[in-house]
């Protein structure tokens, strides 16, 4: 998917909402453990009670690597059907991976190639080398963790390397990259003081934002500095909304949810 | 296992060598890709020919995920094949994972518990409560990324924080999380200059150190500085014998490979 593609997603929907499928068998609808595959059967009942309120989804590959192959399969299962039915919707395999050049390609094929993915989140940690095998895919997207919203998120990024905190020496540095425009950037929502900051060095790109909901951060002090002309914002959700309900109406509870903060992003267009 | 158990190991067999598992299906010999599962089919052979020679086996995840549900039964097959014959052998799986606190549990578990691997690798730009779940597991290892063998290893890992390169504040601070007894550090063959320091900040960790042999980096230089009183260090190396020999000596090559370098380690019992 290009980024005028998603652009047009957004301002057609008028919602710049991303839902995270981190399906966890002890938390959805007991019911559903009768399934053949329960994991499959909870995305598909969420994405079809809520794939016109999100222009994004994000399965957290750790929820379907611990379990194993069947994770896989269910995986694969559900970006295979967002990507038949949805194409237009964009997809996000939270893995967070990185590694040295010839191993980065290796995760990049997995995920852009195999599973059809149209981003990726990746750790800055091993820097350009690790993150460019990434970038060489053409209309799919790297999104390099930044700040990101949990509390030891503290412990590194924000420390100065001079008068610059690690995490804007990331984004400044990333910029210089090949195919820099086809990054995207995560930024947690439970620090909207940094925004400012963070637009001025990156005022085009789209940022990815976890942390609404669950963990305390306010969609209205985001878009204060975070909005920009495209919108260029992804707020993620993930389990406010999908385990909105263990009860037979977990759909249409989670549907619900998550047009609330449709509604709160209206103001926006 | 325990610390103990690994030293004991490393003392009986007088080597210090990790052989990384990084198989790639255009690189292994050709013959094997009419078996049933050629990945698993090239481990054994490996694992066969060279268990007696090296103390820890450390399968890159990157080249197993690539293969889809395939590359997953093969390494599962791979680790219980080891756990099973080889159960004295350190087994790592190099994932370089790194989540939010309930997502890095979701990580552990795949790897510690389901796939049953002694050690993971783990990135540590989201900090504290990213790693922390990692070594609540008992007898586990964490091993965190500290300075990488990678080009890209420099725009990041050597910046100075004030006085001190991050690094060495992810040393440092590291040192101050709950069961940091269990963590063991990366630390590139590459950049031989740094042990010295590196060694100052964690005289008594494991070190995991790549970059041997393909990379360029040299085993003196490393263990001039990197070595301590339990040895203390994983000198990995994959390329270099794993893809020894493309022809039906493989297994027989990659010993040879295994061997020299295991006669290189002799000096420092």
């Amino acid at each position: 998917m290009n980024k005028d593609t998603l652009i047009t997603q957004i301002k057609k929907k008028k919602s710049f909402l991303c839902i995270g499928l981190d399906v966890d068998l002890a938390k959805i609808p007991p019911h559903l453990l009768a399934e053949e595959d329960p994991i499959f059967a909870f995305n598909k009942a969420i994405i079809e009670a809520t794939h016109d309120l999100t222009v994004a989804y994000k399965p957290n590959i750790a929820f379907y690597e611990a379990y194993g192959i069947k994770g896989w399969q269910a995986l694969d299962k559900t970006i295979k059907y967002l990507n038949s039915n949805y194409p237009e919707i964009f997809t996000i395999a939270d893995a967070k991976r990185g590694d040295i050049g010839n191993t980065s390609t290796r995760y990049a094929k997995a995920f852009f190639e195999d599973l059809a993915f149209d981003s990726i989140t990746v750790a800055p940690y091993m820097g350009k080398d690790s993150v460019e095998p990434f970038l060489a895919f053409k209309d799919k997207f790297t999104i390099l963790l930044a700040l990101t919203s949990n509390v030891g998120g503290l412990d590194f990024q924000p420390l100065k390397i001079g008068e610059t905190p690690l995490y804007q020496n990331v984004l400044e540095t990333s910029k210089t990259w090949t195919n820099a425009e086809q990054l995207m950037y995560v930024v947690g929502a439970t620090r909207p003081e940094y925004f400012k900051a963070i637009r001025k060095i990156v005022p085009d790109h789209f940022l990815l934002v976890p942390g609404i909901g669950a963990q305390g951060g306010s969609l209205e002090e985001v878009c204060k500095h975070g909005i920009n002309k495209d919108i260029g914002l992804l707020i993620n959700s993930s389990r406010s909304i999908i385990y909105a309900s263990t009860e037979k109406d977990f759909a249409e509870k989670s549907r619900h949810e998550a047009q609330k903060l449709k509604q709160q992003m209206q103001a926006y267009f």
